[in-house]
């Protein structure tokens, strides 16, 4: 077999073998194959697509490259969840702890965030003494006692997904729905979970700015998750605004804390209680969504959701008096407002924009070398639709010291729009792809 | 600027701007973007193709990646020929001498051959003595004295397209018009001509097998050669079947040399005639065609041909009794005839195969460092259409000791078919492209 005739074949649109696939996937880890005839590959996939067979393929290749995890310490039906990405989606921290409270269980190892805010372990390191690194034992036994555990990923997990997507963000083929599918799900499959529920973003600050390419993303990665024999769901949901209001790494976890204590409704808890019942049926927990979406709401009522919480942070070494106490979290030297200057309706954002402005603000990492500042972002007092009159506060801003203040505010700006009329809202939650689905 | 966006752009299907090109090339020839860029990009273009402006801004940031050669000291229209590649193609060495006779200059540099038979610096080497290293002084004068000489490249011509040859060879974006055509435009501007005439083949043997993209191809270059300021024309000729009837590097140089001595008729004779013919219209030597035409039958019938390549023989360290005795010229230890196994007429060759018999009988290289071997090749003795009876000879083979004869008459075999209906003959020239026309 040789490459080239592989790169010839799905330049001139035909359909890779398992074989090919596996060749092309194995060798390029391996180092036999060179970045110059990957890419080339990589743009004719994007350029000609790959079907749910190949994808799956090359999904399951990339499995095959490293480390695959194995959660059967743990009783009971594991379901993941994963979310493409956006801004201020804080849902793992809200999810994990609730379907634990309805006797499901979530081991779930994260991955840190790379672009505008940072990811669950940024997020959950911003609560002091908050451990990470857990032992593949200890995380066993924290999901056996609470139901629940984040951890980062232990092992060389799909070392092909790490070089392909290094080579993908140099060379223009990051946007193609096989290429994500192949990526998202090769970290799904390879971290063990035997059933996976995702939530694929649509809008501006989205990989799919639209809705037909989120559909047909989750289709893919649903029918993928099929041929794997990992039942996949997914739910295609808005990012056209930052999902929650908080935005920053202690923010967020407030925000979900005061989620977990019955404080706010909206967005974030919307698709979070979605995503949850999704979870709790999946994992044969609960008979219906019906039956889930009661137990998730008893589970806020009674507290018993932030009391995993709680417990959780405690076993992972971290102080578990954050969950009654949010001012315990990490908090910015200075907290400024960030005024309207025109009245009208909030009528669109560009998320990515608000996401880098919090970036500026000392969130989020340019570079995988930066640090994160855990106390500074911002909190959204505006959302899509709401009246707005000079002088009304859109935001508040929690700067820090290393806070390029002037850069974030200019970018923060320029992605809110107020317009005249009132804008029609997108939907939360546009469809959800089941299997069989797909 | 940032090559990512140039992918992009022409990714989308975006129009490439000159400072773009420039970028790209300038960047790739000092090694600052690295092939697994430059291959996406690549491939990109194979997909989106380019424009003509695009194309020519391509083939000029090449033609400055290197030296330019200089050939003012030779005086008058210089005007280069190109044939895009195929098999028994030996028109420069009849088509120099001839030009020379009438009146032309002839400034030629060549390349070798990497593929199925040797280049036309592999065919002159056949010569005993022929030195095809000359220097630039020596150049200039032998074109003064005889008209015409031809030398192997000197200095570091086009080195951007020795990388994106190599890199294009191995990542699947040949075949693609506008890369060929600045690979090709590059080096003959490079070269220096003042005008430029093209022979773009089409057939089984050539690059491009259909006809629209050979002409495709001749009039993306015919307007390259317009925006470069350098008058070009082109025609587009059969590759259906070797040219001539010698294939391999002496057995070529006979037939060359049997051309000029007005003993041959035929394809390759008709096909130097209008290539000679149209480079003498454009160097201003003749009037037009039929003026062109009626000369070049005096300079075979009178010997001032041949004389000329006798003195440029000589002039280049070789031995000019070649021209008039070919027996003087390399010999093969062994001429074995093949004959035909079937009775019908020969329907159709595949050029590739019968190209790559040639070589495995010791006359091409499959890796740059192979030697070949002058003697070896085979002497065709049947033509597409022509009536074969069992037994008739197809061929003669001659053999040389490292040739492989198992494996090259295999391949012979395999690239000739022999039908029972008389097949419709492909046209020899199909069309000519002027300046004005692409």
């Amino acid at each position: 077999m040789r490459i080239v005739d592989i790169i010839e074949k799905k330049r001139n649109g035909g359909e890779l073998s398992k074989e090919e696939i596996e060749f092309f996937i194995r060798g390029y880890v391996a180092g036999e194959i060179p970045d110059y005839q990957v890419a080339p590959l990589l743009m004719s996939i994007w350029f000609k697509g790959m079907n749910k067979r190949e994808t799956t393929d090359l999904t399951l290749s990339m499995v095959a490259s490293g480390d695959t995890v194995d959660l059967s310490a743990i009783p009971g039906i594991k379901v993941d969840k994963h979310s493409t990405g956006g801004v201020a989606d804080t849902t793992t921290l809200i999810v994990g702890p609730l379907v634990a409270a309805c006797g499901g269980r979530v081991a779930k190892m994260s991955g840190r965030g790379l672009g505008h805010t940072g990811g669950t372990l940024d997020k959950l390191e911003s609560i002091p003494g908050f451990q990470v690194s857990q032992s593949m034992e200890r995380f066993a036994e924290i999901v056996k006692t609470c139901g629940v555990s984040i951890i980062g990923q232990t092992g060389n997990l799909v070392p092909a997904d790490k070089k392909l997507y290094a080579l993908r963000d140099v060379t223009c083929t990051v946007d193609n729905v096989s290429l994500i599918a192949g990526s998202v799900m090769s970290k799904k499959i390879a971290s063990g979970a035997d059933k996976i529920v995702l939530d694929v973003k649509t809008g501006s600050g989205a990989f799919m700015k639209e809705l037909d390419g989120a559909v047909e993303l989750a289709r893919m990665m649903v029918g993928i998750g099929a041929l794997a024999g990992r039942e996949t769901h997914a739910l295609v949901t808005d990012m056209n605004q930052p999902l929650g209001n908080a935005v920053g790494n202690a923010l967020e976890v407030r925000e979900a804390i005061e989620i977990l204590q019955g404080k706010h409704d909206g967005d974030l808890k919307a698709v979070s209680f979605a995503l949850a019942a999704k979870m709790l049926v999946l994992g044969e927990v609960c008979r219906d969504e019906k039956d889930a979406r009661q137990k998730l709401d008893r589970a806020v009522a009674s507290g018993e959701a932030l009391r995993r919480f709680a417990r959780m942070i405690e076993m992972q070494g971290g102080d578990p008096s954050v969950t009654e106490d949010v001012g315990r979290l990490p908090q910015a030297k200075e907290i400024l407002p960030v005024k309207a200057e025109k009245a009208g309706y909030l009528a669109s954002t560009d998320a990515v924009s608000l996401g880098i402005s919090a970036m500026l603000l000392g969130a989020g990492r340019s570079k995988k070398e930066d640090a994160i500042d855990p106390a500074v972002g911002y909190w959204m007092k505006k959302r899509l639709g709401d009246r707005v009159a000079v002088g009304d506060v859109i935001a508040e801003f929690h700067v820090g010291e290393h806070s390029d203040l002037d850069a974030a505010l200019a970018r923060f700006r320029g992605g809110i729009h107020i317009g005249e009329a009132k804008p029609d809202l997108p939907k939360l939650i546009y469809t959800t792809i089941d299997e069989g689905e797909a």
